[in-house]
């Protein structure tokens, strides 16, 4: 089985779950007696666009680190198919969190402790994701899954930065639930901090520095 | 005509479809009177997941059983498109068959004849998902449609295994009629056997194992 | 510029107008006092059934004939991919269009004149694809853009084949004007008609009888 | 890194963006006491069709010259991975801002004012695509990014070109602010614009000609 098919699926599911996410921006037509300018000025679709603009370039930073990892590997075994999916299943899940966020965080002030649990949802969604992408890696490590192996010494230096990315992601449960806005900025930041990070060097080294802008 | 354009239309409907499966998840904005975490405990939500969760793994399964059975076939013609077509009218209706049972399912105590009926749908849409792929594999054994044609003492074996699963799902239809929990039970173990039977033995010979999953 | 990716994109529109339009079968959920086994036998529903059928297999024959005439071609340039946009411009229109008659035909015995309009405008989004197609062969007929050319001779029983398919849909939009089901049931004959014809005889000359059926 | 995945990617957004603009056409259904053929003739619907040519054509064009301007590159590197990111996140709102200006432009009499601000929303992400779009541009002309390098006093009239075709996009929020449909008449002659002045002399070289049209 080659990986053409694999990644065309994935990239399907990528493209599809990205372009959804933008029917969170919907403003509500003409008549109500709200000025247009002022809906695009409120809490509810400064929300929504600030969501968006994370759920966005967080899934395409998942989309890059997906194109890498799976080049790097020599074969496609029913393992990572099911892997795969497990991935795909919370990304799926990203525009649903997503509106859930842009729903409930501008009504934090009246309800805190609703927004808090919708940051704690959208931060669990992106923990599952990283845990799946996580899994996917460590069955790359073995079984000569890998066209080119990663030296057992880099194995463990490898898996704490995984774990490094999904442990930003626990914080942000806990944090979400103390606070949603303190949850979304952490979440913010690990995007902006991968796309930083990440865009100038583009590193040679798959499985060194690629790969594991995934787990964040 | 070769298989990859058959391939990029049929993963587009795959994913295409395995993404809208999230939009049943989408739950009410604030100032209603209830809480996020009510709603996320809720029959109402649970029983959407449920649903999402069994609708995702078996069109995810379908997708890599259907992978399978296309790369063992020496050349696309009308009827194979036809067949196709008939497979794919089934995965579209699938997010349909999901969102029914996830809007029924959790009044089945005030309705249970509804939750009854709407799993009937949800059942004989997998099964008509399992006739259009077994028709797809029976045509493949005729006419020198595989790459590596199937002995003709291996047919019969095989088709017992298409007619094995699609025997499951008319048993779900029977069962759901008495009673919708247990036919989701029924679905979600189907999808849970593959999962669980197909991933840790990659089989080799796609027309004895590989094909015959996606008739569950 | 090669042929790929054209088709990539095409696929990809092809791929999500055909997802889409099972939207139209969404049936109401649970609490309403109409038991969901009168909903699914209701008009409202049969009709989404039968609309939904019927523009499943139309785009599943418009992809097929693509396919063939994209793969006829020598080249890409930008007069082809003009053309296919206004193609797949009458593409994404069909669900939109299946919607408007799935939702006016049901009460058709209350207001005929309104059915009848829908069924003038679903029969008048064939007609475009139809002439968009057209378009698309009628091109490849000059300068060299085939692979294969089609000898002059060739020419006017082929574009009457066209000339034919894109009439039954004019007659379609009359009919339809003076009764909606007598538009709806010559528009199921051609899908009926060319998945009949076209399917036992995988044709061999794409240019004599392959992509003809896509003007249907 | 290869160019296919990246191409596979984008033109899934392309294609599920393109596909979701026609759900800005969906009608009332029956019962309401207005005419479909007054739906149809109706001010709601006529816009909602006028933004859908403009955003379709605009979209695909686009997409063509998103093709021509990929395929002159030599490599893919993690800065153009995120400059496409950044044109795809205003592809994705194209049909928000669609949707936004066919709800408003209707109301254009009644609340002149905020059809003016939908208008400008409107014509503020085409502007943002065509700067997202300028960036990879000019990213190419760097680092020995294309395949055949463009000269450096081929440099200047390119950038030109671009700027020229941000500055209409510039000048028609500019314009919107004080009339919509003033605004709209200038986004909508870009696309004729383009459509008519690419499509019959097919530019032989991308630097000079091609590419500069998805400025526009």
């Amino acid at each position: 089985m080659d990986r053409s098919r694999l990644e065309a699926f994935s990239d399907g599911v990528f493209a599809v779950a990205i372009t959804l996410l933008a029917f969170n921006l919907a403003v509500r037509g003409p008549g109500h007696g709200v000025d247009l300018v002022h809906l695009l000025r409120g809490p509810r679709f400064l929300w929504s666009l600030f969501a968006y603009l994370v759920s966005f370039f967080t899934i395409g930073i998942i989309w890059v680190n997906h194109h890498v990892l799976i080049r790097s590997i020599a074969m496609v075994d029913r393992t990572l198919l099911f892997l795969n999916l497990v991935l795909l299943l919370f990304v799926v899940l990203i525009p649903f969190a997503t509106a859930t966020v842009a729903s409930y965080l501008p009504a934090g002030s009246a309800e805190p402790w609703n927004a808090d649990v919708a940051m704690a949802v959208y931060s669990g969604v992106f923990l599952g994701m990283s845990v799946g992408f996580g899994a996917i890696f460590e069955w790359s490590l073995h079984g000569g899954h890998r066209l080119q192996p990663l030296p057992p010494e880099a194995h463990w230096p490898a898996r704490l930065r995984f774990v490094g990315g999904g442990v930003v992601y626990v914080v942000a449960i806990a944090v979400s639930l103390l606070n949603a806005i303190a949850g979304f900025v952490i979440i913010a930041l690990v995007a902006v901090y991968y796309i930083l990070e990440r865009t100038p060097s583009a590193p040679a080294d798959p499985g060194d520095a690629g790969e594991t802008g995934t787990s964040g």
